[in-house]
């Protein structure tokens, strides 16, 4: 419980003087700080069954060990003491332990605009959208390839949604692009059409490389080697393997001071036992040998520990979105992470539906509780998902980032403040009144309850005198009316001219095909 | 955690013998017994704070008080040394709690068949569908009246849907039939359709005495005496108003030792404060003093204490379904109903949407987690609830009941039964293999695993080739398959006469028309 409303809590942080009026003439809607949840963690099993999980993860990797496939990150291994045979390190807890212990149990991730910038770990909670698709279902509900423009369309989408902290990177991949020119313009378009954190590219050292040479460009060369302006994702390949590809991406970031993920994208039952404790042990195996490798580039820098745990459908062999298992494992990987005192990463709405229908609804809901209640701090995937991943929809995209408003409710717990004055209320209304026009309803309504805008609890009658449209066709009439208010954050001149430049010079030397 | 898998324990409990075996045959799909949950529940608040939430509800009590509108009931107040002037009733704490603590913590719920009795109260759960509902949303996905022939259909989908407890009893009005002898035909439906436990009907003295008249017919006129079988809703009028219909409906029912719910229908912002916290209490001292009604009936009956909370969208006045305050609101209903060791009922997936769509899903399962969370015992309105339960839809029956399968996963825990097994997997497997074809993925995948039949994860390609239908879609296909498959649990013919005569024989005296 809290002593101040929740719902005083998701204000815009403004700077001020001129250029706080000016920042606000270009941000059209508010923008929620840091969400601090305010409302206890949930744990799923006792302490005993954590250790439990603890001791089997750390005698997978004493004993079966971790591949890490990357001579560099090999001759680390062995300089740390590491039993290393080939490219199987196999790790003792002890110098796991000291690795983990050097993460930082909180940072701070850093916006170009400061108003935006966030805390990761501890009691924050951030919401991130998804990444990685390359079809879109668009504002016409056709799904196609995606395209820079429609890359475009949902990192200013992120920039307006208040709920949303972090614009992503590769909501949709712009599939028009050559492969190896495509992450100047993603990282581009992210870093000018929103202020918000963004994510970076791991698909090589040189893409890497590439993310923070035009953070430097944005944030100051000097900045961006000690502080934290961009989160990356690197995947474990379970079981057990990290690859050379994954290992120099976290060599980049984490020489820079920025965060990856340690986060295998398991998919139970095929990459994992069909167990969803022993699945958990083996993830948690995987996340902390990544940490720990972080640890080994550079003591200290900050990491996000973390999960992405779906079964597989035995039908179809197609990960499944929201199912129980799903938000069990979440608690467990929950309940590691804060053994380890480390920032984690989940997923919040990522589902299997094709559609932004029913099934997506129970399926976001279902992963977001989970998410939120296991003290998750880099809540990922929360806005546009479908089709496991494959499909960034519209409409999904602004229905999601209502539905955080709504969570942002509930983490911030119940209110006591009023608690008196709504008791006087009663006295005064007594038996058989009504409270409506009360001056503790007058009062209190807006910051008591959640007041959704695509969400209708219209009457039938209403319902259809408007329309009679389904909650998926509101969501993306809501995204085409932002779509046509947006007005991009400023940037100085310079800088988008020196961004402009560096991607021009750096086209020249790519190629425009993968060899 | 439990050391036994929970997918083991959603399996028919099936008598033995000839009888048996005439069961099963009659009884295509498998139903679950009582969900026993065996995770830990959430508890949203402190104790401290627990505690005074139920000081206020309890000075409310002693203050303004209640208002009984029934001389009887009056009657009975005045006797038990409650302060009473006029209708109003002033019930001081120790004679509150001293009735309250009267009621049993837990009780037995017997069906017509012994295999679907449950148990209501400490760690069990029940899932029952929705009640009231003047609308269908039919087969062919057209909104208009219920009629008996969707009231029997839905009775059929509960007795086969295995996650469903109940047959409920008014899923649907059958508008067809006039009021007077309205109740008769929905309870007949209940109990020939299904063998499960079923509703009671609580607009009249009368109405609720035919009901246990009926129950009689069924299951014994001295059975029902003393043995509990129906379970019936009495919505205080908040706020802070028992009116003589729902006092002569407790008096029936709790002299039969049937139960009633004691729970206020409460919009809040209009029947109580604008506060999560203040309407808890408000909520919590109206179902207190109907608890405590019922043990002045009959000391000792069984009782269930709940609470149904909204809060209104002002901007329609309608009431909104899953929102933020209303789980929260359920976690602190929890903590009060587990103070007062009582059975407690709150609302399942009862939601504001006009359609079974993503809006619907959202608070579908916004609602559920609190639901199962806060270790509500009887769970309500699970199953077909649309428009703030104004339409009982075919699709969402089904689907809503599917989701109640992997809510029974959830609440059974995770299981450390095969840990040992899953991680001699993970040597077997070691670095880039896979578990498909391993003994333990062969073995244990199914218990592993919620697998779902409406739920489409297949592949876009896949989906679009089976019609690219969306989740209602897929709910009305399967509702109208299962329904073609019905086929009756059986009834001695006698009863089945019996009934019949008894209808006939009350609907020569009651009239077609309410006076």
């Amino acid at each position: 419980m809290t002593d101040a409303s929740p719902a005083t809590t998701p204000n815009a942080r403004r700077s001020g003087g001129r250029d706080g009026r000016r920042a606000l003439r270009a941000t059209p809607m508010a923008s929620f700080p840091t969400l601090v949840r305010d409302i206890p963690v949930y744990n799923l099993v006792p302490d005993e069954a954590v250790e439990l999980i603890h001791d089997e993860s750390l005698k997978i990797l004493e004993e079966v060990g971790c591949e890490f496939r990357d001579d560099e990150a090999i001759a680390m291994w062995k300089a740390a003491g590491a039993n290393v045979t080939g490219t199987r390190v196999r790790i003792d807890r002890a110098l796991l332990m000291s690795l983990v212990a050097k993460a930082p149990e909180e940072f701070t991730l850093n916006a170009r605009n400061p108003g935006r910038t966030v805390r990761i770990g501890g009691r924050n909670s951030v919401f991130v959208p998804m990444y990685g698709a390359p079809y879109v279902r668009d504002l016409d509900n056709v799904r196609r390839y995606g395209s820079l423009e429609d890359l475009n369309n949902f990192h200013k989408l992120a920039y307006m949604l208040p709920a949303l902290h972090s614009s992503s990177s590769i909501c949709v991949e712009p599939m028009e692009i050559p492969v190896p020119k495509r992450h100047l313009h993603i990282i581009h378009s992210a870093l000018t059409h929103s202020d918000k954190p963004f994510m970076g590219i791991v698909t090589s050292k040189e893409r890497a490389e590439d993310v923070m040479k035009m953070s430097g460009i944005v944030f100051g060369e000097d900045y961006v080697k000690d502080n934290t302006v961009v989160v990356s994702i690197t995947n474990c390949n379970s079981p057990l393997v990290w690859d050379a590809t994954m290992l120099d991406a976290m060599k980049v970031y984490a020489a820079h001071n920025q965060p990856v993920i340690c986060a295998p994208f398991a998919l139970c039952g095929a990459s994992t036992p069909a167990s969803a404790v022993g699945a958990v042990a083996q993830v948690n195996a995987e996340a902390l040998a990544g940490v720990a490798f972080t640890q080994l580039i550079r003591a200290g820098s900050p990491v996000i520990y973390g999960q992405f745990m779906v079964a597989v459908d035995m039908k179809s062999g197609a990960p499944m979105g929201g199912t129980p298992e799903a938000a069990q494992m979440m608690y467990l990987m929950g309940q590691l992470a804060r053994k380890y005192r480390l920032p984690w990463r989940t997923s919040g709405f990522h589902v299997g539906s094709k559609l932004n229908d029913a099934q997506a609804g129970y399926e976001s809901n279902m992963l977001m509780h989970a998410a939120i209640l296991s003290g998750a701090n880099y809540i990922w995937h929360v806005a546009g998902w479908l089709e496991a991943g494959l499909c960034c929809d519209y409409s999904k995209f602004v229905t999601d980032a209502e539905q955080l408003v709504g969570w942002y409710k509930y983490a911030g717990g119940v209110s006591f403040a009023d608690f008196k004055d709504a008791m006087a209320a009663i006295r005064e209304v007594g038996p058989q009144g009504h409270f409506l026009g009360t001056q503790h309803t007058l009062e209190h309504f807006e910051k008591a309850f959640f007041s959704p805008s695509i969400m209708d609890f219209n009457s039938f009658e209403q319902w259809s005198a408007e329309g009679a449209k389904d909650h998926a066709t509101r969501g993306r009439d809501k995204a085409r009316q932002m779509l046509q208010a947006y007005e991009p954050p400023k940037m100085d001149e310079g800088i988008a001219e020196g961004l402009k430049d560096f991607i021009a010079k750096r086209e020249e030397v790519l190629p425009d095909t993968v060899n």
